[in-house]
């Protein structure tokens, strides 16, 4: 991914934005409601259109020892040590409200207020540990398909979208299996428009050039929704909730 | 994936299953009932149980290109050319049958019967087709969560589970979304107990050796299991059934 600008004068932080991944934590999607899952758009081909939304699937830390994706951190020199032990450098959400935080705009009040907010979440309040926010499957019912003999199941998915009053920016909270373990893991994604982003040329009606980036900025007038992103973080699991508590020391410090 | 071993004489196949492998296509998995998805097992550290079973994603093609993975092909020089126009060999699933037919134990025709089973499948009837098996979700509810206003959907996707009759296997097809384009897409896995696998020592109650390999055999008792597994790939979308029907005609050549 292309470096991040942080422009001190305008406080103001530019994300460039690869528009034609087909991988990778940036996607371009399309929904058509709310309500649904997007699904990814051949930008290249099909090109944008107005229902069209950027999907991040956002992080907030990067392990050190990781050389490659340390080097996309404008802070590798900061440090916390996170749940599971690995020592971690602020990255993408954090380094975002590190910046915010040195030039004065979000407070150091606000930040104790986070934390105030996390400790008072109960472990079993945590959204992985929710009961009513667990995989569900309905009961099996037989169904022959083109001869074959089938139980039929629905396995359930919760999928919770939160709007942040004022902006055109939601998170969506996806739970899913764990990959490699028992359980379940909530993971969380931030959506916005593609009218969002900044770029030379209008990108309704027309398809991507190669390789295309367009800058998505964070200012203070939408860096507060990223700090209610990282409280919202914290509230996904007791591993989550500890990384941002140490997160949000750090950027104290 | 260590190769697989072909007894000639006794009309043998001899799959290597590595048992510890935490990702990949094979994988050991734990469920107490039928009708749910398995969570992976750490067999390393929690050792087997009688609920474990063997996961594997199967395969029935490689795309001549991809070197390395056509190096796992006991028939690389075989030939066909796929739905989506790439040159592909026999492998896995198509490699198996391949054999027990050259052994004369898979006959012209049940081969082609198969082809005749395909050829009446519509399509409209293929399972990616049918809109009894989409992905469905929920009306939203308004949910708050630790202060934070949600709007709560469940995604629905569907599980058919088929039972062969008379063997402890079954197969799993998950209808998910296509990674990297529009629409879902059936996704077919091949499950039986862990105690149809040959080991040295019996693995229930005990944890796994270093890179423990223990073997699945193929022979002329199971290997109609395999022949209607092919076919049921068929039925998964336009695609698999074309690649099917050509795999057919290479394996009669």
């Amino acid at each position: 991914m292309p470096k991040i600008l942080i422009k001190e004068q305008e406080h103001k932080i530019e994300i460039p934005i690869l528009l034609t991944a087909v991988s990778g934590k940036i996607r371009i999607k399309n929904r058509s409601i709310l309500n649904e899952y997007g699904t990814p758009v051949a930008v290249r081909r099909d090109g944008f259109a107005l229902s069209n939304y950027v999907e991040w699937q956002i992080g907030y830390d990067v392990v050190k020892k990781e050389a490659e994706k340390l080097s996309e951190s404008s802070l590798p020199d900061t440090e916390f040590i996170g749940a599971n032990k690995k020592v971690k450098a602020l990255y993408e959400l954090s380094e975002y409200i590190w910046y915010f935080h040195k030039w004065g705009i979000v407070s150091r009040e606000e930040l104790g207020s986070a934390i105030t907010y996390l400790n008072s979440i109960q472990g079993r309040n945590l959204i992985g540990n929710n009961s009513e926010l667990q995989i569900d499957r309905s009961h099996p019912i037989a169904k022959n398909i083109n001869g074959f003999d089938f139980e039929y199941t629905q396995v359930k998915y919760p999928l919770l979208i939160h709007k942040f009053d004022g902006y055109e920016i939601v998170t969506e909270i996806k739970i899913t299996e764990k990959q490699y373990a028992v359980g379940t893991q909530p993971m969380l994604y931030l959506c916005f428009p593609i009218t969002e982003l900044k770029t030379q040329n209008n990108l309704i009606g027309r398809t991507a050039n190669v390789k295309e980036i367009a800058n998505f900025e964070i200012t203070e007038n939408n860096i507060g929704v990223f700090l209610e992103m990282l409280k919202m973080f914290g509230t996904l699991s007791s591993g989550h909730k500890y990384d941002i508590l140490q997160i949000i020391n750090t950027i104290l410090i």
